[in-house]
């Protein structure tokens, strides 16, 4: 699929499988409501395949998209360039902490290489699709030429047809890439409006001195580039990353695909904003699996409407709260599908 | 075990396992402190163990203690008595919510009759251990003798000492009880001094007249009972109920084992009051698995110093917040075990 066939084939919930769900919800026996936002979950779960019980989110798979930054050499960061390489060999080798998540929740992980730097040895769960080796500096230039930007946009589309061709009935959306906060805070400020100093944050761990200068950068390429949130395209290539523009082909993917995708930290909710912006309505494919300790995922989360289902102080990356937040996604399904009605289990009402 | 071998065995964390877990979690393959409560949860744990990394928490398994309540002739709740029995009919025959969450979790489910009024048909999962069926009215009299609460707690280690002796790892605490919000918020309100209003809540769904007579009939509770916090034992047989007593045993037996237990919602929590009452120590075996909206289960887990896992606006019992948050401390674990540190993965450090 291309972008534009991808776009087209988004459409709105159904409204009709929506009520049959909220319809159902009151039928089984709980009190009314009592499941608290996984009712509402599996409403829109529901909404999103059309119909009710919508199908359960097993088996899930979580795709890691890395890729390397030029704006690294601003100084936004305290960890070397070389460590992104170096996680994608510890993905591939099970070593990492979304490894072992993965393994808790019953997902698989495929690993991909959208724009890292170095070369990278091959693994059976590595797949080679590299746009670029890392992007330009966008405090300087434009990250990524637009036709870099819509070929990694389409490594996303091709990798969530992939894993639903293969099976999945859930994606979840895993990054790596040193430096990517701050194309990630840059992308939150251009699509929400949010200053640049409302969007930015730490990371994996920047001091007060990093911290200011990563903001004065995301500020810097804001009036630079001046983006028109009205061209998402020209908008991603300017100031994103190959991971951001990847995974918002994955999550577009997975909309046009009715397949619910779970939006992991500040990296795939900026992401999320960016395909928001192409399709408004792929809003309805996107679970929030997690509240990142990065202030711009929880700006990108309000400006989606989404409400995030764990809030644990995470800010890791690499797909783990997207992981995490699996099994709270299929216990909403689960129960429209096993638990028993007041009718059939004999249970009195109030 | 009784009563008093099991406080005598509960004793303080291990202070070297924390502070191995804590060396351990700086050396892995993620920026430290980047997985937030759940690092904490994972010393936490080790504390518990006495070893680094403590053991997984699976198998897992949830014991449901069901009782019903004379306070229920006071109009404290919309729901006939007779659903307590309909719903221990409805976990054995697996089509409660909680059923659905054990299978989604991997965990398993021991439905324990410590106090239905009505005599119930057996099952694989049925443990009958009625010590009285149903409790007196809490407004008007004690709710049960110092002797029937201190039963009830005994079927509580035992069912703990079953559980762990059958290969359990981790126990998850569940209820069924129609109108046990009402002598949970008695008991929250008697051992943390906060008032009758603070501490009860709508429970099932229980509108404005109903929360205002259920708020009057806690406080008479507490100006007849004068509760003495001093004696646990005393102050649960005038205000519990037979399931808030059995666990408080099956926490108290946790701890004993060194075993961690998930708190689940309001029952769990002031049962949890009860158990740090007669043993301090055991806390450090409890872990809060989400935030009920019932407002007496955030006083008791402020109480306990516990913060919860979850936060879904859920407030059903049977023990679905305890499941729903066993992933997260299995994930939480299963860092220790299988992440690779920075010298063994080949990653740079910052």
């Amino acid at each position: 699929m291309t972008l534009e066939t991808t776009l087209a084939a988004i459409g709105p919930a159904d409204e009709r499988a929506m009520a049959a769900a909220r319809d159902l919800q009151g039928r089984l026996t709980k009190p009314a409501g009592s499941l608290g936002v996984l009712e509402e979950l599996s409403v829109r779960l529901a909404g999103l395949a059309g119909h009710c019980p919508p199908p359960m989110p097993e088996p899930a798979a979580i795709a890691v998209f890395a890729g390397d930054h030029g704006v690294h050499a601003q100084g936004v960061t305290p960890w070397p360039q070389e460590v992104t390489a170096q996680m994608v060999a510890n993905f591939v080798a099970g070593g990492a902490t979304i490894n072992a998540f993965a393994r808790q929740v019953g997902a698989s992980i495929m690993v991909v290489d959208v724009g890292v730097r170095i070369p990278l040895h091959g693994g059976d769960n590595l797949l080679e699709a590299n746009v670029r080796r890392g992007t330009r500096d966008l405090a300087v230039t434009a990250a990524m030429t637009e036709d870099e930007a819509r070929s990694a946009l389409e490594v996303g589309l091709s990798v969530a047809a992939a894993l639903i061709e293969g099976g999945a009935k859930c994606l979840l959306t895993g990054d790596m890439g040193i430096a990517n906060t701050t194309p990630a805070a840059a992308l939150v400020a251009a699509f929400t409006g949010v200053t640049a100093a409302g969007a930015t944050g730490r990371g994996t761990g920047v001091d007060d001195a990093t911290l200011a200068r990563k903001v004065e950068v995301v500020s810097q390429a804001l009036t630079l580039h001046r983006p028109d949130k009205s061209h998402p395209l020209a908008t991603l290539a300017a100031l994103g990353g190959l991971e951001h523009a990847a995974l918002a082909g994955f999550i577009l993917g997975a909309a046009a695909h009715r397949v619910p995708v779970i939006i992991d930290g500040v990296i795939a909710a900026s992401a999320a904003v960016v395909a928001a912006a192409f399709a408004p309505d792929a809003v309805i494919a996107m679970i929030a699996g997690h509240r990142s300790a990065e202030p711009g995922a929880s700006v990108a989360l309000a400006h989606l409407g989404l409400t995030p289902l764990l809030d644990l102080g995470m800010r890791l990356g690499e797909g783990t709260g997207a992981a995490l937040a699996l099994p709270l996604v299929a216990g909403a399904v689960r129960v429209l599908h096993e638990v028993a009605t007041f009718d059939a289990a004999g249970v009195s009402e109030k």
